[in-house]
């Protein structure tokens, strides 16, 4: 199998080292109009082919593969032009800025039967795996809420805002841990130095009694990523931050008692022992690798497939309209 | 000077303790319609007077002052009528449930030189007084957000919700830091166990491009107690969860440059050198009971008068209101 | 009951709070040579009687225990007169500078058949129950080794070692958990500022295959106050410093299998599932206050008797003379 | 230039993937006994070479320089036998076993004209570099101990014990940051496993009031590295763990007054502020190529040359005498 990685920027460099370590990828190659990045890549790896031009690549029968690692708004066209050139396709997060070019996508990839592969990389973690396992299998019971946070000093996108960015990994993980279907979305935010929003709060309603919050940020001085899902029989910490111990589940809760006064009130919560389970330690990106490899050698789709793209798109399109209008609910079908 | 705690329930104990520990106050008493509390306060301290109806204190001439530490929906008509019997007041936080109430309050103890004092005990925390310090001498530049968040397995309150109970704390933090003017608020949240919310989220816009956050929940693993300052020169953390080093300023930020493309965007922060100013540690409500005595001796306000509270009252109100509309957005005068 | 305390220094005034509390104890009063220690005591706690000389207070019949809470040097002569004088006595960690002394004082007790309750505080911890309970349970199989470490900046006694305030603790600890006899003793350390050392290294011989070390440090910038205890099966870490899951167990160990080739030996360790056991949070000088009180009323030994404070000064004593020669090995019978 | 790695085990595909990285070296080539190795490192790196032999790669005049990443015993004899074949020598650390062998080392390789440089690779690391700059700055005033914890669950290696794996770096470090000489080593520690200890404490004496102590240990349930330096002016912290904020200075330490009494000594210690100095992160091994790089294009010994190796193996050879005696002293000349 021969892959090419289309744009060579920030992430690009780590698709091409991870294309070069499966083993049944057998030939990668690489693309970017700019040419000192070309020569930046195969200084690093001499021996892979480069292009000036994807539509080189898409031209290119010997490629089987195209990983899109380019700004978010060219993701839809090179996407639908490889598709449409038989090429297998990568993208990276989001899939891009609209729901209606996912479900182009999402129509041509199953039409042409090809893989339409989305980076969700996150959900090739052993911990989100492990946390999925956990939620899955009732262990927390009822979820009454998911609450996110990852903030940094991170490196501003030019031409989407930090829901784009960095919401896309935390909603891509809800969707995949939660079953429960989202009802409306509401989002709050603020741009401190262009127009896009570096600071954002979605917030997100579902048919059952279970919230969702989402706190995304570029400019915080210390970098936090942590999950809080709580359940009505244990509660859960997903600490992304830890070198181990990345997982936590608290035997902890609420009673509920007939109140008595206030001071009864005092022991209406419980609080057990807490466990962190084993996480191994594998590179997602080789985890998301292989899915992606073997999508294509067994023809179906991956488990971050163009409608687990979309279903992430949805929301974050929905956020972004809310925001702009200072929290307007945006309904969700 | 002769004080009564009136309401011996979970911080009621606290306040005997400080009140008698105070060098000013020679005679401490308490009250409570249990008489099991005046017992259990009784065994501890021999020496206190006990009374067990407000009413006889306020009719005690002795009484100089009174600290009201019942439920919420009490504070109102039992420091109405302790104004109007001529006693100076202490309040726990929230002040009341309704502005209302608090401009009355207001009035009152205007009209009849009298100090009304509202227990924001975190304002007297030596942390707060530096990250006053820091801010208002622009050692942060322009703030850009305020974000908090405080969040544990903690006791339900049953009259109130946790907007009530938790953000009070934070926001009068950010009322006592922040000098900007608020134009709105919007919240969110979710009732899990009855009609109180136990998780939410606030939102406050302002006149300036200035943002602030606060996530409150009663339903929480894990404890977490920590507020994000942003400015445009510098950032603050403050994590009172920290035994030391709780308050920490990063030299770090957003240079804004004329963007080349996403390659350069990588290097458009800035990280630096970060410095956790040395706080002594003092006892936040030692220092609280000294400047309630001070304002009695000195007829002068309070440090958390009852303007001070009432501020804070009218976001809470907004808040309160908006999260039972899903979000609607409150204006602020 | 009534009880004195003898010193008000640091540690005094705790041990008058607590006796207060207790509701065995009727009466509490403090001695002090030094009349403004006395005036402080009596401002916060105006009900208790005070005396200048602990002669007078030995000899009043009206008190049935005394606590003396002096320097280490005056532990000895104070409670062999308090115990000659009929007093139950409670001293403060440790015992004394000898082991020639607590022999003593053991066999005074014994003979007068009054309670000698040595304060390692500790022990009354739950955090030490739960780990005594864990290790004696066999949960961590055969322990392999014991490491303490202690430091912070913290007050320099000016009449002992940093061994003798600070390993004193550890000390204890390890003498509650562990069962194996100990065979030789050796420290090392540096006295910085005068000559007593303020930092120390002791280590610990065992008849078994077991080790323990302990590290306690004056002069460290960062409070750092964390023992680990590894068995053949499981792993123990107690943190002090946290505020919640003090006590972590870990199901991890090293697996012996016969190496061929150092690549093998890579997978020869083995991590498993961590879990922290809910600690319940009790002050530990209370519940030491009432074994006192218990041990005198039921007369039998406290569990921090005469014998094992006098185990534990048999190490220090050893590394006290260790360290004066440079880490000479110290035969313990 | 072009390099070969000998022995690719655990560490030596670290170094190949590093000097295929570097833009002087042009070759790299690897050499293992075990064809596995060799298939192993073709997949990932198709454009190197590979030898089934070392000898081969000595003999081979198109090899400029040699990396021996083989067991500690075979590293001797390698790197002499390649300094005679003329190649220019990288060693993992330690140099070698014994200080005699290192002796020979340095002398071949300065009379050959040689590049002998041996991989303390925490010394490239951007923290050291800074706590190098500080220390020698005199930020910190006289140092007075220096305080080492590494320890994790880790890797047996089965031919030297810990002192030889962990403690290497440590003492590397102190060795690169004081200045202070050496005049004894004493060390403790235990073998649960096997003949190898897997925990061993070094205690270190200077010619000045001087300390240093080491502890390393194999089988801990959890990661420490952490590095304490206390001097009569500020105190540093080095922990390692830290994603962020890894270097830590206090203005903090011991102020000496005439003590008049116990209670004046409670102030006697001074705690100001802390700040922690950006540190560059930039990987150590790539910055350790550079230096290995230009200490052969330029012709002058590297920064962690033969003698830094013998004077870091003097030491580690007298822990290993020490602990095998119980701690008896061992002297440095």
């Amino acid at each position: 199998m021969k892959t090419c990685v289309i744009g060579i920027g920030y992430w690009g460099p780590n698709l091409v080292r991870n294309f070069i370590s499966n083993s049944t990828i057998k030939s990668v190659a690489a693309c970017d109009i700019n040419p000192q990045r070309l020569q930046f890549i195969q200084e690093r790896y001499p021996m892979i082919d480069v292009y000036d031009d994807y539509r080189k690549v898409l031209a290119d029968p010997s490629i089987d593969a195209v990983a899109i690692a380019t700004p978010v708004n060219l993701h839809y066209p090179m996407a639908k032009e490889a598709l449409l050139a038989g090429k297998h396709v990568w993208v990276e997060k989001p899939l891009s800025y609209t729901s209606a070019h996912c479900e182009e996508l999402v129509e041509l990839a199953d039409k042409h039967k090809l893989s339409l592969f989305v980076d969700h990389t996150f959900i090739y973690t052993s911990a989100v795996q492990k946390i999925r396992e956990i939620v899955r299998g009732n262990e927390l019971g009822d979820i009454l809420y998911f609450d996110s946070v990852r903030v940094n000093l991170g490196l501003f996108q030019h031409d989407v805002n930090v829901i784009w960015d960095l919401a896309a990994h935390d909603i891509s993980i809800m969707s995949y841990v939660l079953e429960q279907p989202i009802v409306a979305v509401v989002a709050h935010g603020i741009a401190n130095y262009n127009s896009h929003e570096n600071l954002a709060h979605i917030s997100l309603y579902f048919a059952e009694n279970c919230f969702a919050h989402f706190h995304v940020n570029w400019t915080s001085p210390v970098k936090i990523r942590r999950i809080l899902i709580g359940g009505n029989k244990k509660m859960l910490v997903y600490d992304d931050m830890q070198t181990s111990e990345k997982v936590k589940v608290y035997d902890s809760g609420v009673k509920i008692s007939t109140p008595e006064g206030r001071y009864d009130m005092l022991v209406q919560y419980r609080m057990g022992d807490m466990y962190a389970p084993q996480i191994h330690q594998s590179e997602a990106l080789a985890v998301a690798t292989e899915e992606f490899v073997a999508s294509i050698m067994k023809a179906k789709p991956p488990l971050t497939d163009g409608r687990a793209g979309l279903k992430v798109v949805k929301i974050l399109e929905a956020a972004d309209a809310s925001i702009k209008n200072r929290g307007k609910l945006i309904k969700i079908e």
